[in-house]
């Protein structure tokens, strides 16, 4: 269950996910890299290379990145590239077309990561407004 | 990890792991149908269809769906379907056969899954006996 | 993709996919519990028991295992439960309320392990009226 | 392992995975609407309605199918939609920027499925030369 | 998300994630064992006997079961395996080539179970130098 | 259904399942990276790097790509590291506590695969025994 899920009374620790979602995972990746481990290095680095601009744009290949994080119900992978689809600004008309076809190929077991992910984007977009 | 493997001794947020799921639920739910997608709307609506009662009764049905997402691994799904076994009078002898299934079936990999919703079960029961 | 896939013109190899399902699952078991792994004859034998008569009928199990197989979209595992539910008297209308609620939780992903599962399903009743 | 795994020898059965695949999937079809199980009617219905055109172009649709098929590794699902691809002139340059996404997100695991992919979409541009 | 991914401040309920969580394993075994199941008491019971020494050493097969866990994506399952390499002196470096392989075979989905993990691992060595 | 659950009285297709999983692998690795994506490039790449000799030994990697591959349930991914292990002279005793792990761990949806697997082994070693 995600801190999100724990309602929001809490405006201290709660309140800003995106924030604490980039603060963990900046921290944990810095971490990993300096154990000098080659093969993880290397996985990491080609991650940084295939959501390049290509013969597909940017854009079509963060939602592809987002389509199978949802269909593999992963929901920091899904927050990621939330915030890519933010960045390359993305609407929410397009984004719930990338989740009805996630929530129809990969089934109703999709709908609890479905609904942390809207819960995920509007806490973006709010973020933004501010 | 869920709120509820984080220890009892928070009694505000902890002692009511049903009405926060349902509240959760209920709350994206509406957020999510407000977006007027197709797809995603029927979706919804066949997920209300699937478990009538019908050449099988509602009881095998809900059944059904539990052992579904406990082999997918899908903690809010298991705690949905818990709800409705409840709401159906399963008994916890006759959940208890299905969790062996699932818990054989999916492998050892579905028991940390397994040891929350009994948890989750035992809480449904309390509130129950309020 | 499965032998049946490939037409009908063959009637030695493909007419009937129940009687090569058996053979070889009979000789490969075989095989295995002749090699003494103690682990691996406990969980072939638990296998056994978890499907007997107990709070839940038979028949719910079997419908249970079938549509745990399903989700998790193992060809031979559906057959398997399949040869369970023909002869436990399931009808073509109870098992395709399994397979409703397959396809819906686990997703259209599911759809073309239904179409061989139909298609064996058949080959068990034709079976049965020769 | 798909037919086309066993040589080439064959000329009869292995020369037409593309019209095989097809012939199986409309008689199947057939055969599981004919049932008329509303749950499995709506499940299909909707499968149509998820690629129309919409905020986003059926293109980018057809290729968020394409690489949640291949993370879940469904070789049927793959073919299916390497079928849509085709006819919506995706080329092979754009089409291996999904298949890179794919075996990156979803790992080494994805490559054997990879494999029978680029097979079959050899096959596509083949038959489209004759 | 984890518990621990919600910082470090507080620290009475954060500070200590693996004993948090041998506490809740061990009520939640309890719980289940009590209700006696014959199929699941069986499938506890397999599960301590496939990790004992036999013809690979115990370290090994702590490692195939962490493996496992990661590649199938469960928290709780590295974090027990994590527990017993810990017991079993795996080096920090033999445990990420360990991780390489998980991300490798399993991709990228599984980065953030596999940061998850470090942590939990960093918390095991922490613990033993207090 | 894989080619050798057929039968063995097609001594011409069936008895060289070692012997064509190995050439259809290399002509279509082949096809695949003269493609010329870097991304799929470096993937390649990685996966003869991640099982070589390092703080694990190189037999000890095999059993974890063997290991991950049987939970993942990928029968080609499981033949690939079988050849390795029969490379790397792991013994039939060993390999099957391998086998007890993964069946436990990833469940009875496991045992399909894990027939496949032994009569994959027994191939392995016949053909040397020729």
């Amino acid at each position: 269950m995600t801190s999100s899920e724990k309602g929001s009374s809490n405006n201290n620790a709660m309140s800003k996910p995106v924030e604490d979602f980039n603060a963990y995972r900046a921290r944990m990746n810095e971490r990993i890299l300096e154990q000098d481990n080659l093969v993880i290095r290397r996985i990491f680095n080609i991650d940084t290379n295939a959501y390049r601009e290509g013969a597909l744009p940017v854009k079509t290949k963060e939602l592809l990145g987002l389509v199978s994080s949802m269909v593999l119900r992963c929901d920091d992978c899904i927050r990621y590239h939330l915030i890519k689809c933010h960045e390359n600004k993305i609407t929410t008309e397009e984004l719930f077309e990338v989740f009805a076809i996630a929530n129809l190929v990969g089934g109703t077991i999709v709908i609890p990561h479905f609904r942390r992910a809207v819960e995920f984007w509007d806490a973006l977009n709010e973020d933004e407004g501010t």
